[in-house]
């Protein structure tokens, strides 16, 4: 159990077998990171200028996060694989952006999964630490969508999940999140419904993506 | 006493009656939150950018407060009504604005009235948490001001608090914490002369709108 | 030792005397925080205006630091030489601001010096919480570099820090944060060494400005 976490007689924040979620989580933060990048390569930015925005994007969500629960140190900043997994997708956009660039839909669509993941363990990891159902979603929807928001500061940009113009990013944040709670409360976050509410996240926003919902 | 607190012999933050402060707290909030929705409707930004605005202009200066003083979990985060209050006043934004914007000078009214509240509760809180006098008045000050500049942040607008050309924001909060410092140093922060700090910061901003005070 | 910090048998962070320490402490905050009030009377605030930026430039870098370490209260508002310096800069700029513009030189020297110091006593301050060596080189570069980063942010620039077309700040609070991380493994961290790696970091930024390195 995390240290500082209140006692809730079950860790639920661990859903997934611990390797199996390390992998997942490092999945989701190196694609977040790639969209980090992206963007800083649009906005002229050189090396270093990327890095920084891939660990924001990638890491910004958690950190938010974990500052708001009290959850110190934070963990992008104790964990070395969360730290350096964005160095490593900075210095693939930095050598490989054009191939980065034409394959945006897979990024997007891995940015999905990204999306989908974490707002199902940003949503567990706040009722660890003793938050109700509500702040809990609340938390959710911060881990999975604020690094973006974090990303879009840092580069002069109205956040895109706060425009009216872009496909929803949001709704299906929330509703992987407001699922994951309800199944706290009932007691029955496990791997498999874990993983059916972040599938269910993810494949509204690949359909927000793909029918262009606004 | 909140937990995590340290122990100064006295609760100074609970300078009213239980149920008094909390309503006082959420008609803070509400109004705070109407001024930030209705900066989301200038920029276009749809229901969700708008209850998203709402949450960071009413909650955002509490919240920087509580990760300073390290009471963690934010009490944002914990105390439902404070969460849910925010997205009810996006809603009133969302379909009433016309009509909310028509109320403009009372929102600016209502908006002086959680400045002048939040100054002097934050302070309060700040000292109930062992800071000393002129951290206290800072942290009074973030409290009360805070949100409206994360609120321009994300909006992508110059921090209207920064800005010479706009009536004058900062001073009022300043004398409101100032006041409940000295309040508290004496010994007499009460009810009563708790109140009479947040009306004078009221009643400063007031006249600041009145008559064009930059 | 701070309170709530791991025992590491050593206290790293202050590896100066304690009146040494205060005393570069505060000169780095003035300079840092000269660099904010500038900004803001470029971008036309008013005295307040000045005094925040100088505020948030100064001490921002640390904050986030505390923040993360969870060093709560943090130390930015703890102390309140901390605090009230960098309103004595911010003063500073609004009666002398000609003058300082005409001093940018020096400022510039001053602030790279500012640099060097806090990425050393950044980095050593996370390892005394129990950060890791890497966590703690990216605090370092966090603690001399953040507080331009939120200035940049609140004034509606993009940050220089990550802008190609300025010269190189990040390379080196990176290589004064790692050298300083390297003393600390191998347990050789002492006023002499410390002072080798801020001076080591402050050499590179002021060649960087002499020869544009960019």
């Amino acid at each position: 159990m995390a240290p500082g976490a209140v006692e809730t007689g079950a860790v639920t924040s661990q859903i997934f077998p611990s390797d199996v979620q390390q992998t997942l989580d490092l999945v989701g933060i190196f694609v977040f990171a790639l969209s980090g990048g992206l963007l800083a390569v649009r906005k002229n930015m050189d090396i270093f200028g990327i890095c920084v925005l891939a660990e924001v994007t990638a890491l910004g969500g958690g950190v938010m996060r974990d500052l708001v629960i009290g959850a110190t140190p934070v963990a992008a900043f104790s964990n070395l694989g969360y730290f350096s997994t964005p160095l490593a997708a900075g210095l693939v956009v930095f050598f490989l952006h054009p191939q980065v660039e034409r394959i945006n839909r897979s990024v997007q669509t891995l940015d999905a999964l990204g999306l989908g993941l974490f707002c199902v363990t940003g949503t567990a990891k706040a009722h660890d630490y003793g938050l109700g159902s509500v702040a809990s979603v609340a938390l959710g929807m911060v881990t999975a969508a604020g690094g973006g928001v974090m990303r879009d500061v840092l580069a002069q940009e109205i956040p895109s999940l706060l425009r009216w113009d872009r496909e929803i990013y949001a709704v299906p944040a929330l509703i992987g999140s407001a699922t994951t709670a309800v199944l706290i409360a009932v007691d029955h976050l496990t791997a498999a419904t874990g993983t059916t509410a972040a599938l269910t996240a993810f494949l509204l926003r690949m359909f927000a993506l793909k029918f262009g919902w606004r």
